[in-house]
């Protein structure tokens, strides 16, 4: 209680139901909660309060939700700009006559950084408060995490093929330990990693160099791993194998490689990422829309794998907002799995928060309403339609909530959308910027 | 032109951009539409407009997307007060320990109004303007349709156990007759009609009886079809063949019977639905969160059958946000089919509006934004980050937009939402009437 002894708080919550998602899934009606220096310094029921606390900014919650912000632990965020460009359509269509061409013609740091700042705003606007980003330019997305105020891991992308940030690839071994040095200890914010694009895009040299990167920066490393049957096909024509055992034979798998997909794998692959303490990054919308499959999470997490969910980037999605990536979640394993007691309600917000957080490595620090943990804790209106009556909590957000939900979102103690209202972002003018790309596009400028 | 000439517009909705989904699917940038009376006295482009037109009240849609109000073609509106009461649960233990339990115990005329009332406070907030709606004291709903000015079709509940309104199955005919009599013509938004729940809780002589008073009273018959494997054994065990088979029997499918799931069919039943002009209503959400299985609608929809989309009830679903119902159609038969062409965003709009519309039978009056047809319309603002850019408007719909998107709803030239503020509902008492009824079951208190 020292802190408030002494000095003011930064911001007093007061009011609502917390769900702190803390180990015991402690929920605290009444709740108030107490940040300073961009930490939670106390979480408890108002009953046994203390002497009204001097500070800052005080935050009314009475009728609200209160949870840990959400974690999207896979996007393109950038991507954005190609939102419902090419959609329905087959897979090796969409990416070899759509999404490679204009990648390969209009993306360049302007387009990444306006895209992730209106990625950014949108995400914040439906909850989410840490994402893991995959793309090109990484550096503009770091930027603009920095600016927006959102916490982000940062992955520079390789593959053998030509990227818009390096046309003749080379030196990746150079260019994945700079873009590292570049950002570490920058802001509190922003953990710079790095991304292999897939089995099939990157040769066994690729692969090997950027995890040794990694494993020797100590940062995360990211990957696509066994989305499509086309991919295992490949893997086994070129290397005799799957993707995971690929993987695996190349000592790329342990605990800070995240491979998002993870469609196509049989038991004893699971067994092996399980061996390995791989986390997987799940991205359920992403593998219906584009007919990959169905992963098989619930089998995945039996064996004790970390899962954290993801929406994948917007041109596969095609949206940001993990409230129904939590749904879908939830209900796309009960069909698979025909049996509607798989994936409930608790376990999904778990993995949109603490597991989330795991997945990132980032435990520690994020992912529950905990003392000592960072102020990362966004609001919910529980006051609609939609949300009345409510019985269970971890079903409303699952199953009836949105991110048009979330009125108030605060990360690392800083309040970055307030009644709904952006207070990092100038939005008119980041969709003015984003829409001026899409003109671009759709008229074959440059 | 003659209304314009004598006569002011009672409604002039003035630029942003119209999808008709007319036969052509017609899209009108900067558009106006003019209503009268209740309905589209003319929709054209803002360039071949006319002198400024008279008119009661005017509407600046710049910058929005304009389109018929969506259909929702399935659903238990009371249900709402049992949202989130009891979820992922095993079906059998959700329907015989706690929904059909608390059915019996808490609903009365008050609960199915006042849950009505919400439910359609929800719906309208989320872009809906005509439901099918399958209960028991379908009068409370038909009251509420009217007050709130929704359209809907009120279809009173038969079975052959206890239902709350009927203790001791009895009358059925004249139940049925009355019912009809007694909402036949009281107001152009209510559309009369009756439902058996099922052929596993109905015998062949209740499925007779009401599907004989439906066809002589030109009404539309619900019932719930083939949802489970366990009914499809049921009703082998105890008929001998399948539940399609067995209404086709017993003589009950026609053009204007609508059944709802439709999950376990097999090709020859898919041929004899088509062949009998059945419509059918597609839940997608509730097939999965329940597990019942996936519906082969692609493959009825190859055959020529029309199918609408409904959200089922939100003891099942757990909402009823019909653009959430898009997003989720357009997912899941893509992934099932391993084929991403399939389900493309305009056929589920399609399926949302005008094929909805046909599937109640209501195809003249409702569904597309058309001269002569009622002004049944929702304004979506686009001026949203997961809505920039906007390459194609369906995508943008189905797989980006969800209800919380509409700002504005019309119903027969009514408008009952404006800038999101429900203008025929008093949410806050409607919201308190709900919380009591919650707190009662949850209390066990009748």
């Amino acid at each position: 209680m020292k802190v408030m002894d002494n000095t003011a708080l930064d911001i007093l919550i007061s009011g609502g139901t917390t769900l702190t998602i803390s180990k015991n899934m402690d929920i605290i009606e009444n709740s108030r909660i107490g940040i300073k220096n961009g930490k939670i310094v106390f979480v408890r029921e108002m009953e046994d309060h203390l002497p009204d606390c001097r500070r800052k900014k005080f935050i009314d919650a009475s009728g609200s939700l209160i949870m840990p912000g959400l974690i999207n632990t896979h996007t393109h965020l950038p991507m954005v700009c190609f939102r419902g460009l090419a959609d329905d359509l087959p897979l090796m269509d969409w990416l070899n006559n759509h999404i490679f061409p204009a990648e390969a013609r209009y993306v360049n740091r302007d387009m990444v950084y306006y895209g992730s700042m209106l990625a950014m705003a949108e995400m914040i606007l439906s909850g989410t408060t840490t994402f893991c980003d995959a793309y090109f330019f990484e550096s503009s997305v770091a930027k603009a995490t920095v600016e927006t105020g959102m916490r982000g891991v940062a992955c520079q992308g390789f593959s053998d093929f030509p990227t818009p940030d390096n046309p003749k690839p080379s030196n990746k071994r150079d260019i994945a330990r700079s873009f590292i040095e570049k950002w570490t200890g920058v802001s509190p914010l922003v953990s710079p990693a790095l991304v292999c694009h897939s089995p099939y895009t990157c040769s066994p040299e690729t692969l090997t160099t950027i995890k040794d990167v990694a494993r020797k920066c100590g940062t995360s490393f990211l990957i696509h791993l066994a989305e499509t049957r086309e991919e295992v096909k490949v893997i086994r024509d070129k290397y005799g194998t799957t993707p995971v055992r690929h993987l695996h034979d190349l000592g790329i798998l342990d605990e800070r490689t995240i491979p998002a997909h993870c469609v196509w794998v049989d038991d004893e692959e699971i067994d092996i990422l399980a061996d390995c303490g791989v986390k997987v990054s799940h991205v359920p919308e992403s593998n219906m829309k584009l007919a990959a499959g169905n992963a098989p999470i619930p089998q995945m997490m039996e064996k004790g794998i970390t899962v954290g969910l993801g929406t994948d980037g917007c041109a596969s999605n095609n949206d940001l907002d993990m409230f129904q990536e939590m749904d879908t979640t939830a209900k796309i394993h009960k069909v698979v799995d025909m049996d509607p007691t798989v994936m409930d309600a608790e376990t999904v917000v778990r993995m949109a928060t603490t597991e989330g957080a795991k997945t990132l490595g980032m435990e520690n620090s994020v992912g529950s309403i905990e003392e000592g943990k960072c102020a990362d804790i966004i609001i919910l209106d529980m006051k609609k339609p939609h949300l009345t009556p409510l019985y269970n909590s971890y079903s409303q957000l699952v199953y009836s909530a949105t991110g048009a939900d979330v009125t108030t979102s605060i990360i690392g103690g800083q309040i970055v959308m307030e009644k709904r209202r952006l207070l990092t972002i100038d939005l008119p003018d980041i969709m003015e910027r984003v829409k001026d790309i899409s003109r671009k596009i759709t008229g074959g400028n440059d």
